[in-house]
């Protein structure tokens, strides 16, 4: 179906699929618009999913039925399968695994609109209590470091269907960017006694060029280094590692400050393509034979959501030296996304 | 003009263009087409370049007259100036330097035409020719760690400009993505006391799998972990570490298998955008209060170019994990890169 493969030179794991032989045609750049009929992800359309993993409905509303408002699924075309062993081997120089994982979409609402931004709060509640039950229910399979959520939106960030929803994707390994940044709060806690995050929360509210939206429990900001325009970091200001562990009024103030941010973003640069990401701790599964490394993130770790707006290339210079070119200060991106009302609709 | 800045969470540096504040509609999506009346790249043109550093001219030939075969000019719209010091200083949890480096453009041909592949072999060799003296001119300033060669070709992979270029950028870093590879290359050789790409040379034409051309002096080959679709590195057989040591028949040799592999791609998949990047040892300039780390290189590392098409997306599973996902297995791409004719022309 899939496998992780590990490159020696660039000491990193790629997915490779497998199950289905692709003709060269189907890259030609001119084919890779997707037209759709019908939308799979509406209401009534539920056969056409596999069958619900976890969906918010009314009581006595039955399952894969029609009457949900918040509905999980499994990947139809999954990345990744979840039955299995990982069988890790080495084919020489080179290391390979089988795609062991789960390939979840989150549809975030009934109604077919691309727009998060536009749910009422107490819908994006349910958005993000959907996300909280399938971390706590995914991390009971030890075999997976990490449970990756994200969200792609419009075309150009990789979402080829325009009805408002969100991915998760369970994989066996530390995925190297959250392993990075893992290692940099570890390091920093253990020279400074303090989280990373918190202080990188304090010294942006001090300087305040970077910020876009505060309030009393959340803060916005455009990166100090930011790898591309009007990139953001949502962050929670009481501490905490773990999305999971959110309780339903702290998911109702993200709420608040995710929808004004979305709704900023879209009103200044006319509903951009964007993605956002999760950063929140993996789960904690000591392993045999190995320090209890990941385990003890309570202290350390900040959770947070990353917002990365698709408007510029990667080309050569930056796939090639992993340096990103940023033509719009961070400073100057806050101050235009500050000064934005966050008005629903185009 | 431009800084570098360093991000404590993801540990690496963004480079931030200040020279100029932008408007956001100029990242509106549907705005960011180029569209150009006269082409400053091509002969006659020579006053709107900035003073060509480099050229190869018939004798007597004039300085930024139009009779030349490759010119080398300054970008005139540089991401990185070459005035200046470093003033490398923290900023709270940041750290930021000034952006010092070069960034130049080689004009691969006076034929007003985007591909590199429909050059002459020996206009072909000129081209890596100016590579080389660039190199071994610039390494010389002992502010830059590395001296990054690339082409972009096509929109998709950067290039705005159908007129056959490649580009260098010296900066005062070592790129993540090469010191990653140096430091496999290093370990490697610590270990086994062989250089690690002889030793993936050797099994890749053991396998046979993934080679999409070879002849006595080169080797191309799909990686077995290319994270994206039709991705290929080309690997000079005989053992060096630095292009700028490359004699003429050896840069004659390289044009052979860039021609025939840029014609087998252009072929099997129409023309496709695509980046490449050299690969070479980084100039070996012993810092004072460091290990001398990079200056022993000729042992254990080894030049080649990757080079890699433009056909998938980055959505928000491979930004968010640094994981890539490759829907197409790399023996299927080597089977059908091998199979295609390098024939000139679409």
């Amino acid at each position: 179906m899939s496998d992780f493969r590990w490159d020696p030179l660039k000491n990193t794991w790629t997915i490779t699929a497998n199950h289905r032989e692709r003709h060269p045609r189907e890259f030609f750049i001119e084919r890779q618009q997707i037209t759709m009929t019908t939308c799979p992800f509406c209401p009534g359309l539920e056969e056409r999913t596999p069958p619900e993993v976890f969906a918010i409905r009314p009581p006595g509303s039955p399952t894969n039925g029609p009457d949900w408002q918040v509905r999980v699924v499994p990947n139809k075309f999954p990345l990744l399968r979840i039955e299995g062993h990982l069988d890790r081997h080495t084919e020489g120089l080179y290391q390979a695994m089988q795609g062991i994982g789960a390939h979840e979409v989150i549809i975030e609402t009934p109604e077919h609109a691309p727009w998060l931004s536009d749910l009422e709060l107490g819908q994006m509640v349910r958005v993000f209590q959907a996300y909280r039950e399938r971390l706590l229910d995914l991390r009971r399979d030890k075999r997976f470091r990490y449970l990756q959520i994200f969200k792609n939106h419009g075309i150009e960030a990789g979402s080829p269907v325009p009805h408002s929803h969100s991915q998760l994707i369970a994989v066996p390994i530390t995925p190297p960017v959250l392993k990075t940044e893992l290692n940099a709060c570890r390091s920093y806690f253990q020279t400074n006694e303090r989280c990373l995050i918190c202080d990188m929360i304090a010294q942006e509210l001090t300087d305040g060029r970077r910020v876009v939206y505060s309030d009393e429990h959340f803060l916005v900001v455009t990166p100090y280094a930011s790898s591309s325009p009007f990139e953001m970091r949502l962050f929670p200001l009481q501490h905490n590692h773990d999305f999971a562990l959110q309780n339903d009024t702290e998911l109702a103030n993200f709420a608040v400050a995710l929808q004004s941010t979305l709704l900023k973003l879209r009103s200044l640069l006319r509903d951009p393509p964007y993605n956002f990401i999760l950063h929140t701790a993996p789960p904690a599964h000591p392993r045999p034979g190995l320090p209890d490394y990941w385990s003890s993130l309570a202290n350390d770790y900040h959770w947070h959501l990353e917002l990365v707006p698709r408007l510029n290339r990667i080309a050569g210079f930056e796939w090639g030296s992993g340096l990103h070119i940023n033509p719009m200060p961070p400073e100057a991106a806050a101050r235009h996304l500050r000064n934005t009302d966050p008005s629903p609709g185009l």
